[in-house]
């Protein structure tokens, strides 16, 4: 399980990515921002971890090609099933333009390349557009 | 073909509605509010109307469960294929909760029931926020 | 009880207007929308409307100053404590300005003088704006 | 001069359109909606009411093409100069395309064509989405 | 008084926290990303530096329980009397669900736990938002 | 030419900014974000480097009084003549306020004094909302 240690205290956002240059600049973007980047190695430990820890994770942040048989579209809509309003950004190049078509309502797609910033301010305004509850 | 006249004065929407009492309102609301609704029978002839004729549809409505194979939420996915800003109202009952994980982005679930005035707002909203282009 | 039959295929809409005038404008422009309104006479009744009947309305349409004790800024309150998505449109004159500070996130405020279209608009955006749910 | 009686207890927009088919159009679709509609001959009449009666009207509507030598891009930078939140929808057919370099900011371009409701439902947006004052 | 010393140069930020390492979170955070934090001890203190100092605040970023008989509820909707655009985050956790009750329009609620970014963005973003005035 | 070496990996931001210490915040700004600033001295330059490199730059940052004959309002309104949704943040002191009228349409102004991160929070924002296309 490629899954930190999750902390109490700090937003926990779960990762799928593949390419390690990409997994790395998101790592680090989501920790400098305050975040704990929880790291699945494939769409389907995703999902597992999704139901299986529900409330555990605040957002997704996932790039569409991944290496088991699920891509980014298809986790993107498992977790909307779990819950209808949470927060997912894509990261693309190729299948940036899909978005339209394949993203779900109310998502984020990050085209490659972006600035670290943009993912911060996308996962940021997710969260914080959110109506709290009890 | 249950597709109307369409005049070149008046936006045209793309509808599709099975259950008869549901497009006669539909129907009724668009005309009523300025727009040309052109009815399709099933979703696999309303993508056949949008690449045969791009350009002449400005929006889609739609339910969700169609008579042929295709269901509404793939006909919104195929008209984004085309025109990746294309307007997209869907129209439901029993699948409105689906929305948050099968409509595409930047789309309006209108769940039964919902008023006329709904349909034209939702309509009106999509096509005014669209950046015009040459 | 000032209260319309109602009607199940219809999105009803629960109305607090003292002056007569206005309460037919309303009642008008919402009946003539496709919505139903449901007069209640008092934010006292309103609220007790609204409990004893959750899930019926689905949106308030209320004007400041009320006959009860409680006027209309109270009666969003509480509506917002039972669905705290619940769509809420004030309208007034004279208080218009302090919506800033005792309206409810997420309201509309409609200041006299207004147009019948106006209200519809709001109401509809805000039912439209809802995240669909099971 | 064009200008109708106006109506205190009715929102007044101001319209320049030199089409008369459009005119009339525009014309009835704010009054159906319980607009006030006040007509301006030119782009130089519209500016000297604007100026004259601050506060009298609510949103201007215009064509870009007018008879005399303002256009309505510069009718409505005049306009906000007035008042930074004034509502402006503009209307046009082939100078759409310039909204995103010759338009205000929070102004919405309605291309030709376009259905009645698309009107009403700018109009009422830009109207109700201004933060109310004393 | 735990207000620092006034900077010129950068927008300051008016923060009402208890706790103390939420305090230290929220001035570090603002600071980083190139705010003035100002600390007010109370909720009666803040009022007082909003009234004595019109302009020189930006925004507003409190907790809901205070330590004087003023929460930051009631904070929010005085700061919102001086001025009817006054950006406002709240930072809570257990209120964080009464913010759609008690909360001011256009508002953001940040609830425990956020990341620091969450609230750089969420001032970021209520600045950038308002209308530029002389 | 002001211009720095252009990363193919990092979106490029084209800045406009006379104010050598303004200039310094903006471009470390960004850098920190993980943005490449690509400083032009003049608007005339800038239209030149927009034209030649269709494409490559992905927002406009710009001062509005520059040392050539273009201001900032006339850089902005050439930029969107190319791209109708290019990206574009005004940074003023005195012009601010003439953003609600000779600003363009979906643009940010920033009027001194700002935050560092209401800059990249700006940038981020248009570059994540703009619809990803192939």
């Amino acid at each position: 399980m490629g899954v930190h240690q999750l902390n109490q205290n700090v937003p926990v956002i779960l990762v799928i990515e593949d390419d390690d240059t990409i997994q790395t600049v998101v790592d680090t973007a989501l920790s400098d921002a305050g975040f704990e980047p929880a790291i699945a190695p494939s769409g389907e430990e995703a999902v597992t971890l999704l139901k299986g820890m529900k409330g555990k994770y605040r957002a997704l942040v996932t790039d569409i090609g991944l290496r088991g048989k699920m891509d980014g579209w298809e986790v993107a809509r498992q977790a909307r099933e779990f819950d209808p309003e949470f927060p997912v950004v894509y990261i693309s190049g190729a299948s940036a333009a899909d978005w339209p078509s394949k993203g779900v309502p109310n998502s984020i797609m990050l085209p490659k390349p972006f600035a670290p910033a943009q993912l911060v301010t996308a996962v940021s305004n997710l969260l914080n557009n959110r109506t709290p509850t009890a």
